[in-house]
């Protein structure tokens, strides 16, 4: 099966949901958009990289701008093959990312002589670990494929632009007991009891919501995994709490760290990773005529996404994709088509094709 | 190797304690023991039952009385062959049980003229779960041989008698939630924060000490294991805390499952399994004519042992052995052969032989 990038966006959708591509399966789909893109954009110019496709216009223009989206989706949940009702397509995908791949593909193919010069990348492996993500291989195998002035990450957000992202940070808080048997408990110290006081602090906690360059963002500390225990009979000597805090991008991974060892003071904390946030830096003109095409104001990414990674490489850089982000990873997973639609309009708009 | 019953006590117990054991891997300390007892102690009837060996006087006596323990051990841990230092015996299972094993095996070949009719009890896997306790297996199989005024059981206990059993009870508490992404975590209720609540009551909770038959006991309420979670990124929509309860004999499994009932109102508890106490029972002739061969006041016995097996088969029963219980199970076990010396002294003048 050929992929036909002249089709409307919302078939291409459709198309793209029906090669099964989980992370590190991505093999097939890329093959196919490579052939699409050779076949249907001679303009640009193509490479392969391992099992992402890079395509870009060599203009000449003063700015250039990357459309990224990843091929790859979690595995596959009794949702495909792809089905349309209504204003809706169901299926694995159609929310992350298919959607925002489509409308990418689709602008390859139809803009020949955009405002900006523009680079596509269509990549592998954004749904597992970060080490394997397939933007980590392409800035070191092909750096260069990697300069712009703004980048624009397809992941769903409801058609609207979502400007920087926060930070996320892990770290473990460890409570320290000694064993002892539970008919003699008092010649023990229960690990888990202890738990009570960074319990509370938790419970207790009130997030901050900064507002940075117009937008607001909504900070977050949860306790996402506890565990502890020896035996049924046993009084524990340790429990390990994992939290989880997402920080807004006013705040360095340092400054979140140094906030978190405060929240918890007098408990052993150890960090498990951290990903900075990503500045909205929505003052790049292209960003601002991407904020016009769009015709509405934009809001703060609460998420993390591969933003931050483009944002760490010194360009502006936003999510704008079709879906809602809240369905994705879910077995319900399904995209309005006028979703579909809009994106493509503004960003046609944007590339002024 | 044989054993040779005849020997002091104290080289019977490092006798067994050389002979590995681990629950299910009895049979060869079984088959010394067997083979001891139909050599050394010909007076008695002896019997085998899967790898339990069991031996007993018929002399007509009034009363009758068992002299119960355990052949196997719990994992070794670098801690075999036995080590003699000073006054003490090093070693897995010189506390837990072989030492009380070593002075029964003892009184077998040297009493064979007892006040009371004996029964010898050596038996398998109480060291795993109780469906599997050679008792259980015997109760079934050769019920005539579980019945006495009194039994004895060899655990450690400081070489004191410890009268009674506390029951024990584990509990789950679930705490539910609802799930949602840690980016948006106000859409969720984190079931984990949930936790703070139980835990404060468990941390609060002042346990009971009731007098019974002059014993005090000692109540207990303990967290033994914690568990919840989904992924390092989500709100988990459920914590589950595993409690172990300790409670005296003169409360039911139901009026204790009831107390708890209470002391976590609000909360969602399944009880997991449970053990009933044992009441002293010391009023029997035969426990008093053993505490006055002792020559002192019995104790409350806190953990929870096969006592309660003989307890519920409806005589006197209570722990009397060498060594202490706090070091059951540790790397450190050893026991003061002057416990193993004293335990085999008040049997002596007990069973007047």
């Amino acid at each position: 099966m050929a992929l036909d990038l002249r089709a409307d966006p919302i078939d291409l959708t459709a198309a793209l949901v029906d090669v099964p591509s989980e992370s590190g399966q991505e093999a097939a789909l890329a093959d196919m958009v490579e052939a699409a893109l050779r076949a249907d954009a001679p303009h640009l110019e193509v490479v392969r990289n391992g099992d992402a496709v890079l395509a870009r216009t060599n203009l000449g223009r003063p700015s250039r701008v990357i459309l990224a989206g990843h091929l790859d989706t979690v595995p596959v949940n009794g949702n495909l093959p792809v089905r349309r009702e209504g204003g809706h397509l169901h299926g694995l995908g159609t929310v992350d990312m298919k959607g925002g791949d489509a409308v990418f593909l689709h602008l390859a193919a139809a803009i020949t002589e955009p405002k900006h010069d523009v680079t596509f990348i269509f990549y592998d492996c954004e749904e597992v670990d970060a080490a394997r993500n397939g933007l980590g291989r392409i800035e070191r195998e092909l750096p260069d494929w990697l300069r712009a002035d703004l980048a624009i990450v397809g992941e769903p957000s409801n058609a609207v632009i979502e400007a920087g992202c926060q930070g996320t940070m892990r770290v473990q808080l460890k409570v320290r007991g000694q064993r002892a048997h539970t008919a003699r408990a008092w010649r023990g110290s229960n690990a888990i009891h202890g738990l009570v006081e960074p319990l509370r602090r938790l419970a207790e906690y009130h997030p901050r919501t900064p507002k940075i360059d117009g937008l607001t963002y909504r900070e977050g500390l949860q306790a996402v995994r506890v565990h502890g225990g020896v035996a049924g009979n046993v009084v524990p000597d340790e429990a390990v709490l994992e939290i989880n805090h997402r920080f807004a991008p006013d705040r360095s991974p340092a400054q979140a760290e140094q906030h978190l060892r405060q929240v918890f003071e007098g408990f052993e904390l150890s960090v498990v990773d951290i990903s900075p946030g990503a500045l909205p830096g929505l003052d790049a003109p292209a960003a601002r005529e991407l904020i016009e095409a769009a015709g509405g104001q934009p809001v703060a990414k609460l998420g993390w996404t591969d933003v931050a990674r483009f944002s760490a490489l010194g360009m502006a850089a936003v999510n704008f994709g079709p879906g809602d982000p809240a369905l994705a990873h879910t077995q319900q997973e399904n995209v309005a088509v006028s979703d579909i639609t809009q994106v493509a309009k503004v960003l046609r708009s944007f590339l002024g094709g």
